[in-house]
């Protein structure tokens, strides 16, 4: 048995060469394969397409077998059926292959007898050999710095990273966050984990310094004692990290044993991790994504007590009560503050000066008071952050234009720095074929800003009501000399 | 003090004509105003727009006041500011005008000594008189039969009719249900509740043999006794009802009060009429459309076991999870229908022929084995009802079309009627341009097949878990004799 050596950051993301072992012969079928994905996404290095039947794809030069490349292969990925990638496998080994992505499902996850044995003999040439793999069954890694990836995915890196036992899971999250400013500098699916797993994952980016946030699918670990410090050294190095652990409950136990053959462990052991190191838990793909857009957008909040600017009336009540219900508070405000927003508004419905507040959002010309109500809210000295809420769906309503929504939003937009609190946005996902480009748009426009958007008023406020756990515990961590 | 009549179905939804106090003389206002939305809506009765400076508004015979209008009238919108309310209310109440809506907020809600008196002087009046008063601070009816409307609605129809102490989220209900087959026939929102309250519209609509399903926002109500009457009068005539009861924490109640003046109740009491109607309980605007989709599209269900079938892997695990954490059972299937689902796969990856069944969802070709996935999961003796996920954003990152949705959402729509067992699609929005049009052509096309389609496991899952437990009550009084 050899001595593994530890996968450095180059090694899995930043590969100089790349072999594609079972690139297809038929062209058209391989530009949305492997080698037509990676140039397309334009991979920086030297690819090597791997097929015994052709000299060329994709006007690239074709080799029978990694063996016969003249120079060093830093990486392969081997998109050939299970049964073929032992033997394969045994190739990159020889040649010396730094790191091995097995992309093929049907090994241990199966429960089937053929799957089990096709994994135990990975296992053993992993053994003997300084070669890391990854997988099998998944995607593999995304890193548009480096131009490797597995889809076709946004070119634009950012702060974020992505460690995944779930490739449909990666794409749902990286397509749902990239509306919203959220980018991802790093992804890794791994699949079954037949030899690196979250923890190697873990240890590599706690040293980037140019991820952040760190995101985690986990259905199974192997190593609990080294998952808990991998953990714990991202967090030392100022990481953030989000966590859905699948498979805490009986048939979703059973779910993610078929899936990558995981074991999944227990709620207890789980729920204290979460507990002791502050990762942020969460139960959706969907929510990965919203708390992410909280971390990256939010700057760090003093207290859970809330100012909600926008629609009052039974939307506001609503609110307030979800606020509530995830321990928000939202304050009454002095009668100073009061008198002021009074002197702001025009109608004379009491609701617009009480938390909620009230103002004539986005339709023309009500820019300016939407501009006030923040300045007067935000100095209150009970409000730690400010949320807003935009629909232009209802203007359609009343004979107004959606592209309404616009007055309001270049009014917060030139505004919300200048604020000595944060703020947030909802906007919910446009219903007609007008709004639905016109709120895409100006998700697009918040993040550009900076600016925090959520679709609705449930994942804001769970996602901030993390985010604030989540400064609180830092906090108790610097108190104590952590 | 003269005998109150109870305003009936007529009154209230098919008024044979109707003044509009306050019709602005400026004919462009107006086209979005009271007058210009009726017209536009297609109201069918006269229409009298009252204007002392005006001879005709947007083609219309103008009157100085309800006085001077020759005929009967049915129904008037006070479309003034508060303080002009009392006075515009005795002038209807001497016209005889059945039904006034108080379109005005300044009332009780503001918490004002101005408001309180103004809405003393309109109890006072309303105790003198046979007219019914809707109102204030309120959008006041729709009924596309009529042509009634507040606003751009659709025009269509249905049988779900919403009473609502909120106007702006009456749009929003509308607005989101709308795209996946929920049309409201009936819709009252009615503010401050000053004479007629939500009793009143829940007795009226217990007898409309065109509504099925009642969604209720509700922030306070006068007569707790004659409320659970009027709801199990509902209940009795076979009318399922879905209540938002909002103001029940702290801070939530206060915006309620100013809201619509209400006295929110308490935690408990609401609590309790829940248990003991049968009433379905929601928590967002959202969740009420989610509800009705639920009530109207999917049959009534035997039990909680589900079979899962279309995106298998990590958002599998994930959906098995959201399933059971709802009391939801993601049941194990025979080792015959798991030979069977084998049959109908190629490749060789164990979880797609556990529960959840991964098929290669929506590309093409693949629809004959979604079909055959259906057939046989609907064949289950363990099986109650299926939850299929669709999402066409994932062809796109493996370089396919959107548009390949449609090969997977035409065979299950020729396919699931013939089912032995319910069936409801998760079919996330769109995260693209292209996808985002697809996928809501794809919510209309299933809302006209009949279909159930939810945007999320979560919504889906909440609602469909909310209508087992609907069914069970139902059956439980069924055998009671209730």
């Amino acid at each position: 048995m050899v001595t593994r050596v530890a996968a450095t950051l180059k090694d899995i993301f930043y590969p100089d060469s790349i072999a594609i072992v079972g690139a297809s012969s038929d062209e058209r079928k391989e530009k949305s394969g492997w080698t037509g994905t990676l140039l397309n996404f334009g991979y920086k290095g030297k690819l090597y397409p791997i097929n015994p039947k052709a000299t060329k794809v994709l006007g690239l030069k074709a080799y029978p077998s990694v063996k016969d490349i003249e120079g060093q292969v830093d990486y392969a990925i081997l998109n050939v059926s299970a049964s073929l990638v032992p033997g394969l496998l045994e190739e990159c080994v020889d040649k010396g292959v730094k790191v091995v992505h097995i992309f093929a499902a049907g090994f241990r996850e199966t429960g089937k007898e053929k799957g089990m044995r096709l994994q135990e003999e990975v296992e053993s040439i992993i053994e003997r050999t300084t070669t890391r793999v990854i997988g099998p069954n998944c995607m593999g890694v995304h890193c548009p710095e480096s131009g490797l990836t597995f889809a076709n995915l946004p070119k634009r890196g950012g702060p974020a990273a992505l460690i995944t036992q779930t490739g449909a899971g990666a794409g749902r999250i990286i397509t749902y966050a990239s509306g919203r400013g959220i980018y991802f500098g790093k992804v890794v699916s791994y699949g079954n984990a037949v030899d690196l797993d979250s923890s190697d994952f873990l240890e590599i980016l706690a040293d980037d310094p140019q991820i952040q946030f760190i995101a985690l699918y986990i259905e199974g670990i192997k190593d609990g004692r080294r998952f808990f410090n991998a953990v714990k050294q991202c967090v030392r190095e100022g990481k953030a990290i989000v966590m859905l652990k699948a498979g805490l409950t009986e048939a979703s136990k059973e779910a993610a044993a078929s899936h990558t053959a995981a074991l999944a462990g227990s709620e207890q052991a789980w729920g204290a991790l979460f507990e002791q190191t502050g990762v942020i838990r969460v139960y959706t793909l969907e929510e990965i994504a919203e708390q992410l857009v909280a971390l990256q957008y939010i700057p760090p909040l003093q207290g859970r007590r809330v100012g909600i600017i926008g629609r009052g009336g039974g939307p506001g009540v609503i609110a307030t009560e979800i606020c509530e219900r995830a321990g928000l508070k939202v304050v009454p405000y002095s009668a100073e503050m009061r008198a002021q927003l009074e002197k702001i508004t025009t109608a004379d419905a009491g609701s617009m000066t009480r938390n909620p507040v009230e103002i004539g959002v986005g339709r023309a010309g009500a820019q300016q008071g939407y501009a006030d109500a923040f300045n007067i809210v935000a100095s209150g000295p009970q409000v730690d952050f400010i949320l807003t809420h935009l629909n232009p769906d209802a203007f359609v309503l009343y004979g107004g234009k959606p592209e309404w929504l616009n007055y309001s939003l270049d009014a917060l937009i030139g505004l919300f720095r200048t604020l000595p609190k944060p703020v947030a946005v909802i906007l919910p996902a446009g219903e007609t074929p007008e709004s639905r480009e016109i709120v895409h748009q100006a998700w697009a426009q918040c993040a550009e800003a900076g600016l925090a958007v959520f679709r609705s008023y449930e994942s804001a406020i769970r996602a901030i009501s993390n985010l604030i756990s989540y400064y609180q515990f830092k906090e108790v961590g610097r108190l104590l000399g952590n």
